[in-house]
């Protein structure tokens, strides 16, 4: 099947785009009120992901209202772990949560590498039923959580403001934190070159949590193992390039470590001025953002001057990607996301 | 009265010292045992603070177990929202509130500038006081929050994961938030004066949530103005320069406008490498920092790994304070402050 909008692969591989594509991290999400029908239908967060049917329907929501250039597979980062046999949940309002969080050495020994296709057949249907829905009109995105950000879920059992447990390990076990975290780098190779088989065209992995670490130990503990993961992906599918974006939280200072990895684009959040990171990393990686989703609950002119502004920074030639700096949030109007989608259109194609 | 120990203050002018100087941020505090017991006799956290034997008594406390280059005024950074009439408490294990956020125009129109003389005057006492009591044994740090900072809890009325309303204001209503930032920041001008007025050597700006804003909002809403406060402040009290620190958290990308200001030395996280920031802004402001403080949870050899791998990276000469990269958080055992002072003194003075 043709790709008839490869605009988004090509600007990956920073090869001339006619205008820079767009979406939006969790733009199939609660902003959407079409979402919100869906996910009551649904009944939980987990139900919903775990549905091929309804996981295909919301991917393609917002592809209906926007003209965004790539759809991202409707899942969650914490899927490995909960195949894991973490027993991953939603606390209304309280985000995700373990029923069997890490506590013990043994807990961590007895983990098991996961194998994608046996124990998250959810997912990877998910990816296929969407390839097809989605009839080469944008490409799909697949997409996983960094081995670091897992490993902070799985030991503290939940969201955290200061990952008390992680870094108490990280401090004084290390051994037995690399052990975890070399599990899960196994476990999302297999899970992203799965997803890659099915039918994602390019992945990109989550860091939320790589930012709260100091420069040393998130070279050691984070960005080692998404290098792992980055090396240990299948290259090509269909005949094309597969192209991995990195995205660490807060990792702005660390942008050159991160291109070293052989990845193929970054994902950076708005505290980085995309000028400056475009200089600091030559031009090894494509970058990907980084308005910041709060500028959604301005004005439209405000949406339309960082859209703006963003662009010119980025500067000519391809290699950028439009899209946040973090995933958009259930508050925001969808008609402020038309706003920011035809900006992106207007000001790049001029 | 002469000042025994000045290697802090010397440190923050780049002059020569015999070895680093530490302190630790938050060191009066809850990891110490007679912390919590002149607390539980004081009542709640804020008449500890309002009472200045006892505010006295406490700021001491670290300097007894620990030989620590600097005492810091032990106080809130919320005293000036609290003494424009916002109420300030703290609900138990919930962090700072205030009764009266703001919630429109007309709140913010109507605050008025302080007088921390009239408005404020615990504060002032308890700088006097702890002077008198240091009786020249190491210098007295006095600090505030910044605009920024002091006013995303005034909007928001409490803590904050994603600071939506303070966000919202910026770009919606850009023009209020500079009102209210201006009103601080000439509040904070006369509050620093004041406690240096009182006896205050050093002062040092919390920029506690900079960091979340992007780098031109950055610029625009928390750094003009926190300029605008290093301009305004006494230069010069007893016969010596008053040096002053801007701890932005999170602002590791942002130290060459930070150094821009004419402040004496950048507080730096642990996201940081001290040796590349010293670097950026070349020998032009001393560095405060910048060790996480989960290194604390380590073992004692993981605390002594740390504090050298930190001093190595700084190198030789003048001009670092060491530090952790933020407060120093309840769970600790005070033994491991003493490996991590005992290191800094070992190995700085080699």
């Amino acid at each position: 099947m043709t790709l008839k909008n490869d605009r988004f692969l090509r600007a990956l591989l920073r090869q001339p785009v006619d205008r820079t594509p767009v979406w939006i991290m969790r733009q199939a999400g609660r902003y959407l009120p079409e979402y919100r029908a869906t996910r009551s239908r649904a009944g939980d967060f987990m139900s919903l992901c775990k549905n091929t049917e309804l996981a295909c329907e919301v991917t393609l929501q917002p592809l209906e209202r926007f003209p965004l250039d790539a759809a991202i597979l409707f899942s969650d980062i914490l899927t490995i772990p909960d195949a894991m046999g973490l027993g991953l949940y939603f606390a209304e309002g309280e985000g995700p949560k373990f029923r069997n969080p890490l506590r013990t050495a043994a807990d961590i020994e007895k983990l098991e590498v996961i194998n994608t296709f046996s124990d998250l057949g959810y997912v990877t249907d998910a990816v296929a039923s969407i390839r097809r829905e989605l009839n080469g009109r944008v490409p799909l995105i697949g997409f996983s959580g960094s081995p670091w950000t897992l490993a902070t879920y799985m030991i503290e059992g939940q969201s955290s403001r200061d990952f008390a447990r992680s870094k108490t390990m990280l401090y004084k076990q290390p051994e037995l934190l690399h052990q975890l975290l070399d599990k899960l780098a196994l476990s999302v190779i297999d899970y992203l070159n799965a997803q890659i088989a099915s039918g994602a065209q390019a992945v990109q992995i989550f860091d939320t949590w790589g930012g709260v670490l100091s420069h040393s130990a998130y070279r050691e503990f984070s960005l080692a193992y998404m290098e792992k993961i980055v090396k240990g992906l299948t290259r090509e599918a269909e005949g094309r390039q597969v192209p991995v974006i990195l995205f660490t939280k807060g990792g702005g200072q660390w942008l050159q470590s991160m291109a070293d990895t052989g990845c193929h684009c970054l994902g950076i959040d708005w505290t980085v001025d995309i000028g400056t990171a475009r200089k600091q990393v030559g031009d090894r990686v494509a970058l990907q953002g980084n308005m910041d989703p709060s500028v959604l609950r301005g004005t439209d002119a405000s949406i339309e001057a960082e859209v703006g502004a963003i662009l010119r920074s980025y500067g000519s030639g391809s290699g950028h990607i439009f899209n946040l700096g973090h995933g958009i949030t259930p508050d925001i109007d969808p008609k402020k996301v038309k706003i920011l989608v035809d900006a992106v259109r207007k000001n790049s194609s001029d």
